[in-house]
């Protein structure tokens, strides 16, 4: 122990702790500023940065015995305040520099202490500063970020004023469509909003920490499990095993398809017989100090019996394959396409024919907040979940029978979440907390690091996709033939679904009368599938689009103009056969065509013998909802101070789920002429809201979008007087009128056959993407030098959340196609290793052109946004390389050796 | 559990607490809000006042069951920071409103709720909503907080800016004199100021909470202790006995006079063989969390053998009363004076002789902050003990022998203190977390409850007095015999010496000529006698100075100037056979002379038959120092920014000691135009400043201010140049000139002898009290109307400073007077029930006048400060309650229905 008295923004304070802690840990635990977090623990996300004694440190790193006595902090807490936030907290809020905000600390410090040192950077200077000083951002790509500092400096400088800098609500004082600042930015910005681990700190005294025992090998079977030991260790309350647990033991997916082989029930909440992939938990010690139970849980005996551990599709298909799940077929599920005539004779019969491999991995979400969540017993006896969880009624359905308790008796709450990006449609620890609660009948809090963040949370699910196209002369298409194994990991749940988004979204855009194809689900020892931001689709038209290039190549024709001839009009279908709800794709290409002319000369001109460059294209479309008749449902009410509350589950990953239910309302209740601030919303918790549907498929703006606009509308006419006006609280109390109503919306949408034909989704998103890119050619490094994103997403709700969701994906996409993997279970486990882009890994110059297509059945117009710009950015980046130096990139990621060997080949 | 959503400070919180739990709790423990402190837990003292949806109230009584979700609640977090304070915290900055400042927060966030209602409050009305929402100070005499309400609400109101309320340094630069705020005060009026309680919930994961297992009798002998059931109960990791504890298990009070019976190890620090007095400590229970320590403590089975108690010094020293500390007599310590002749024959001749018996009770401090300390031992293996002593040499040598630790390895530090008046001159809990400490191996923290702090921390020490005065005809006083009997509980440490403040006080102010009299020194069973603010004057010279009003009366003489007529002139000596150093008490009366006779006009003018008004005069005298050539240490040094640092453990009860050492510090450092922002001050800690002496005898500003003269003077002569000017950091590490010196002093004093003899301090502080006060006939109620003091404290270091320390000696002087008392333990172990003065019971109208005599022995002429208002300020009321209605009071406190009975007799 060390007893220091710091300076601690300004002010002094006196600190014991333990020389070996971390600053980030006494500033956070110690001393409760929590607007410090701590992201990858391992000084690599920059999300615990504070100022000591006027330099950057990463305060997860720094050791007490390393700060010296006297010494001056400045935490996120010093630099501003929400009464009274620093320039650069208004310029993060006025450029939507937080999405999901939890980056936002230790960006802000970090761009403060640049600014002490250089108050006139420029935007490369800015850049080169998050670089080294290795500060993160997994939501924004950076751009609005380098736009905040510099405006904060502005006002710094004296050259702009706060006034001028912060948002002004338009004349007419309608929200939708502008860059309304979303309502949780103050709290972002200020390191005031309590994410999961904040409020584990906050939790009761006697709240249990949880350490877990986990499989250090990818399969096995478990001979015994002995917690003696681990029980007699200091602080251990207990040490929960799966016998501990009083239900199922087993979390569900749910909604299996009726040809899925598996019954859904394969994924243990504790292992008990087997371990399936890396990181299966299989004891939970509970003790009262994480060191504790972490000591604890290394003395946790598991003897187990290693069997072959199958890491891809193919190893596990093999026919000498053991079943994972004994009883089940490790190719558990098969999905079919089959779309107008036979393909047969047409490719028999087709001037040009194309055909080749590819393959995307599994990348990692990779969100700067590891997962988190707590539970606990309430007054009532409810067991109370909170998670990052982005499926809150869904994922208490699919725990309660693992966990034994009545759906009746369990809450779930998200607490606000560092990213999810998809990972948490899925639950992770929901069912491990919910169990050491029950079996302690304590409070229990479990926050996983980075390690576990990326070895035992789900990952995208790899494809491995044989594509072949069949088209004219002229390049017109004229058919497809597809076939799909996706590697699904151990366990099953919503891997048919995935296995069917291969059959809606390979050949997406694109008018093909003609399909045969097979896709299938594979049971592997990799960690197991969970969604991921354009689920489905970023494997599929990865396909469609590299080989249309193919195709253009073959053709001769330029890659644009064969995509141009080829896309929805009327009269043509997606390849699920549903007539498009929208055509605007010509529109957009019509749009980009000049400057891709532009882009295509410039590329020509500035190559060089050392570095080539290229531009290549793409087609993105994705669907809004889950498959079918999606369904949302809120509640609105009018509120005693003729405020208005809006009751939903509309989760939140990081996106803006806040701004997506204010604008919406605070349009549909324009004839109140309610103030932004007037609206409120209570979110995210079962007990408080019903159900909403979980955050995915780009499906809450519009259905629950369209269901806050009913319940509006409902609400509004039950307001209605007979002259028009409005009732206020007190006349709907006088006239004995409800005042709280609800909002319900489905989606005029059905599911696919058997053969993968249907009209699954009302609303879709459609993108073109274009990629600047340059190659060295001795190291086969590859720089995207710019994006461009000409992008129909319907009438846009929030512009600060639209651009700040393209911005995200166009950035996650460079990642995808150019370093981001998690195949090596060590080596990929940190953000360094599995490849996560830094601002210099994304251009600065990234330019979104909106074409604004009102979709009849978007409330207002409006589509969803955040899947669209993840749906095909890889594709454009590869045909860009390919563009520029001719290397043909199929497996992703394309690392320089990657490229270096097809360059050379 | 509840889970519960909360706007706190305007920010939305996601909040999980027990429904049981109090809001304070929640606020501190959970969420971090350590503004909000919480004193008595019993909602009597406003400490912890929030608003909760507009309304105050007080936290710590609000279960969290009865806060609805959604609430808003704003604490002093909200009301402003230290870079952004709300005009209230500026406003009680400038007045001096914080003195220990733990009431700070409490009072600043009910004045907020105030102003919220009423921007425009008159005094009485600022009065009477401190009065209604119980907000207690026991620190300042409450005229500064309404001074600053006032002035706060006319910044609020736009009459005044906020930089016209704000300190202004003057021109010359100089602080000494002025009205600079403490360096604390920002911290204190903000919140932000951690005091022990607030730094034990930061303290590091792992830390054990302490409860006590206490005894429920206040004599017995112990037959046996069984902790087998609390050792099981879940938390527990030790339960502490005195066999766990390696030393000798005794506190000492070190200096034991040379004739004392007792060899001064008879307070344990865990109860072995007996029980000495109510509350001792038996076990400690070592736990993860309070709850778990406090259930096991009730499991811990202490079997007892109940003895007589003696409750009072008559009692234990009957003839057949029981050694209470086996081997030693109950009176182990007799102390005499003789000065001058004979008195015998004098009293045989004088023309008049008055006598009567007097009684001062225990006073109980009533702290607003209840004791609170930590222990860890470091990384070099030290044992650090946080507390809030103000003696932390002192105590680490009275305690190291009983833990068993060596000096060099214990490290003593002060926390911040919420109030002590003296009652942490003797340890308290030191020794009880340091054996816990020290039995576990892991850091711990122990708070008292409210019923512990004033159950289980010494009282002021009873003196039942005798006392004699002969006079000539014309009132000169002859001579003086004294008896006087003192209830010093059963722990000795330091009784010898309160005994010895007898013989030095009793007629002090006064030149006598001849004194014969007796003290000793009584073990008791009641609490442990401890210092408290004028140590030994308040009975002393209650006696005296009641005595002298009954000569005048006898004399039929005005007590003024009776009082004129033998108080120190050139030629007088004190009791002790001293020289007073300076000589201004007729200077003093001659200022007070009109207002008297102005305040005689008044009362009898309104004085009516219901109720009864007058006027009552006293002397109070008291020493700055310990007895004797007592001495001071600290050290200066110039750092490499050419600030400078001192070093010194110049504790602090809450009285200024930050101030008192900038001020002395900026006035001796003025040839180096520092301002007070570049003297830092590194304090109170044993490890880093060295031994100042303790906080006690007002001695401080005059030895440890005599120390920083001597060491500033030093730093300056070393830093000095041929040419006048002086070596920055860098010339004198060029020039090889060490920048860190000492700074010493020692008191030009002697000891007392046998006969109470001697020159034991070489500096006085004198007063001259009035009181005002209001008699209720039917009631005997007694309101003080007006205080007025004439005080000489020599130079004045800082006026702020020395007003509060005067007011609030008032206002304790008032409670002494009338309702304070600590003899029942259970009825009077609350504020409330202890008779604690609240706003209204202390005047408005509190007058102070300073009559400036520069102190010889004093830096730059400035004596102590703290003690003098308590010397005799309840004598001035008890002779003003005479002279309003011939009532005549002697023994204290002078409650309503006591004051009846005297009407009535």
């Amino acid at each position: 122990m060390l007893k220091l008295t710091l300076e601690i923004n300004g002010q002094p304070k006196t600190v014991v702790a333990a020389s070996d802690e971390s600053l980030a840990n006494v500033l956070r635990e110690n001393l409760g500023l929590t607007g410090t977090k701590v992201g990858c623990g391992e000084g690599q996300c920059g999300c615990c940065n504070v100022i000591l004694d006027g330099k950057l440190v990463r305060s997860c790193v720094t050791k007490m015995s390393k700060v010296p006595n006297g010494a001056s902090v400045e935490t996120i807490e010093g630099v501003g305040t929400p009464k009274d936030p620093h320039p650069l907290q208004v310029a993060w809020m006025v450029h939507g520099g937080s999405q999901c905000g939890f980056c936002t600390p230790g960006f802000i410090v970090s761009a403060k202490a640049l600014l002490d040192s250089n108050l006139s950077p420029t935007r490369e200077e800015v850049r080169d500063w998050f670089q080294v000083h290795r500060n993160a951002c997994r939501c924004t790509g950076y751009r609005q970020l380098v736009d905040a500092v510099m405006d904060g400096a502005k006002v710094l400088r004296g050259e702009m004023t706060i006034e001028e800098l912060s948002y002004k609500l338009p004349d007419d004082g309608q929200i939708w469509g502008g860059t309304y600042p979303r309502p949780s930015s103050l709290a972002k910005a200020t390191g005031t909003l309590d994410y999961g681990a904040d409020l584990g700190i906050k939790m009761p005294p006697g709240t249990l920490q949880l350490a877990l025992v986990q499989a250090d090998v990818s399969h096995a079977n478990i001979l015994s499990i002995d917690t003696s030991a681990a029980e007699k260790m200091p602080g251990v309350v207990k040490v929960v095993t799966a016998k501990d647990i009083k239900g199922k033991n087993r979390i569900t997916g749910l909604i299996t398809f009726p040809t899925n082989l598996g019954d859904g029930w394969d994924r243990p909440i504790l292992c008990d017989e087997k371990v399936y992939q890396y990181g299966d938990a299989i004891a939970i010690v509970c003790a009262n100090t994480l060191a504790q139970a972490k000591e604890a849980a290394a003395k946790v005996k598991v003897e187990l019996e290693k069997l072959p551990a199958y890491m891809s599709a193919p190893a596990a298909m093999a026919e000498d394959a053991m079943e994972i799940h004994p009883g089940t077929p490790n190719v558990y599920y098969i999905q079919k396409i089959a779309k107008g005539e036979e393909t047969g004779p047409i490719f028999e019969k087709a001037a040009m024919v194309v055909e080749d491999d590819f393959y995307v991995g599994r990348q990692p979400h990779m969100p700067m907040e590891p997962d988190v969540g707590f539970a606990f017993v309430n007054h009532e006896g409810k067991l109370y979940i909170h998670s990052k969880s982005i499926g809150l009624h869904l994922h208490a359905a699919m725990i309660a029978p693992g966990l034994g308790v009545e759906m009746e008796k369990l809450v779930m709450v998200q607490n606000p979440a560092g990213g999810t990006f998809g990972y948490k449609f899925s639950p992770t620890m929901e069912a491990l907390v919910g169990a050491a609660c029950l079996a302690t009948g304590k409070p229990v809090f479990l926050r996983y690091n980075y390690h576990q963040q990326m070895t035992y949370t789900g990952k995208r699910s790899p494809f491995f996709v044989n594509m072949r196209l069949a088209a004219d002369n002229e390049g017109k298409l004229l058919g497809m033939e597809t076939d799909w194994s996706v590697d699904h990991g151990p366990y099953s749940e919503f891997g048919d679904l995935l296995t069917l988004r291969g059959a809606q979204f390979m050949g997406a855009g694109y008018d093909i009368p003609a399909i045969r194809g097979e896709g299938r689900t594979v049971c592997t020892n990799h960690a197991w599938g969970s969604a991921f931001r354009a689920y489905g689709s970023p494997q599929s038209e990865f396909a469609s689009e590299v080989l249309v290039d193919e195709l253009a190549e073959k053709l001769s024709m330029d890659p644009l103009e064969l995509r141009y001839k080829n896309v929805y009009r009327p009269g043509s279908t997606t390849p699920t056969g549903q007539e498009p709800e929208v055509y605007s794709l010509p529109e957009m290409i019509d749009i980009l065509r000049p400057k891709y002319e532009a882009a295509m000369a410039k590329a020509k001109e500035n190559s060089t013998n050392e570095v080539k460059r290229g531009v290549g294209i793409s087609l993105g479309v994705y669907g809004c909802g889950l498959d079918g008749p999606d369904a949302s449902e809120v509640q609105v009410e009018l509120n005693q101070d003729d405020t208005v509350t809006i009751y939903s589950c509309w989760q939140d990953h990081g996106q803006g789920a806040d701004m997506g239910a204010l604008g919406t309302a605070h349009q549909a209740l324009r004839p109140l002429g309610l103030s932004p601030e007037q609206i409120r919303l209570i979110m995210n918790d079962t007990a408080l809201a019903p159900n909403s549907g979980p955050s995915g498929g780009s499906r809450q703006q519009v259905m629950t979008g369209q269901a806050i606009k009913n319940g509006c509308e409902n609400l509004l006419g039950a307001m209605r007087k007979d002259d028009g006006g409005y009732r206020n609280f007190s006349e709907m109390m006088g006239a004995g009128i409800a005042v709280r109503h609800d909002g319900k919306w489905t989606a005029p949408a059905s599911n696919c056959d058997e053969n993968g034909q249907g009209n699954p989704f009302s609303v879709y998103m459609y993108g073109v993407f274009m990629a600047e890119v340059a190659v060295e050619v001795s190291t086969g490094k590859t720089s995207v030098e710019k994006m461009t994103l000409v992008a129909d997403i319907g009438e846009i709700n929030n512009r600060l959340v639209t651009d700040g969701q393209l911005y995200g994906g166009l950035a996650q996409g460079i990642g995808l196609a150019l370093t981001e993997d998690f195949e090596d279970i060590q080596k990929h486990s940190t953000l360094r290793g599995a490849g996560f882009p830094y601002a210099k890994e994304i251009p600065d110059d990234l330019e979104l052109i909106y074409v604004e297509s009102p979709r009849p059945a978007g409330p207002f117009g409006a589509a969803g946004v955040g899947e669209l710009p993840l749906t095909s950015p890889h594709a454009a980046i590869i045909n860009a390389i390919y563009n520029a130096c001719r290397a043909r990139i199929t497996v992703l990621p394309a690392r320089p050796e990657k490229v270096l060997a097809a360059l050379q080949s």
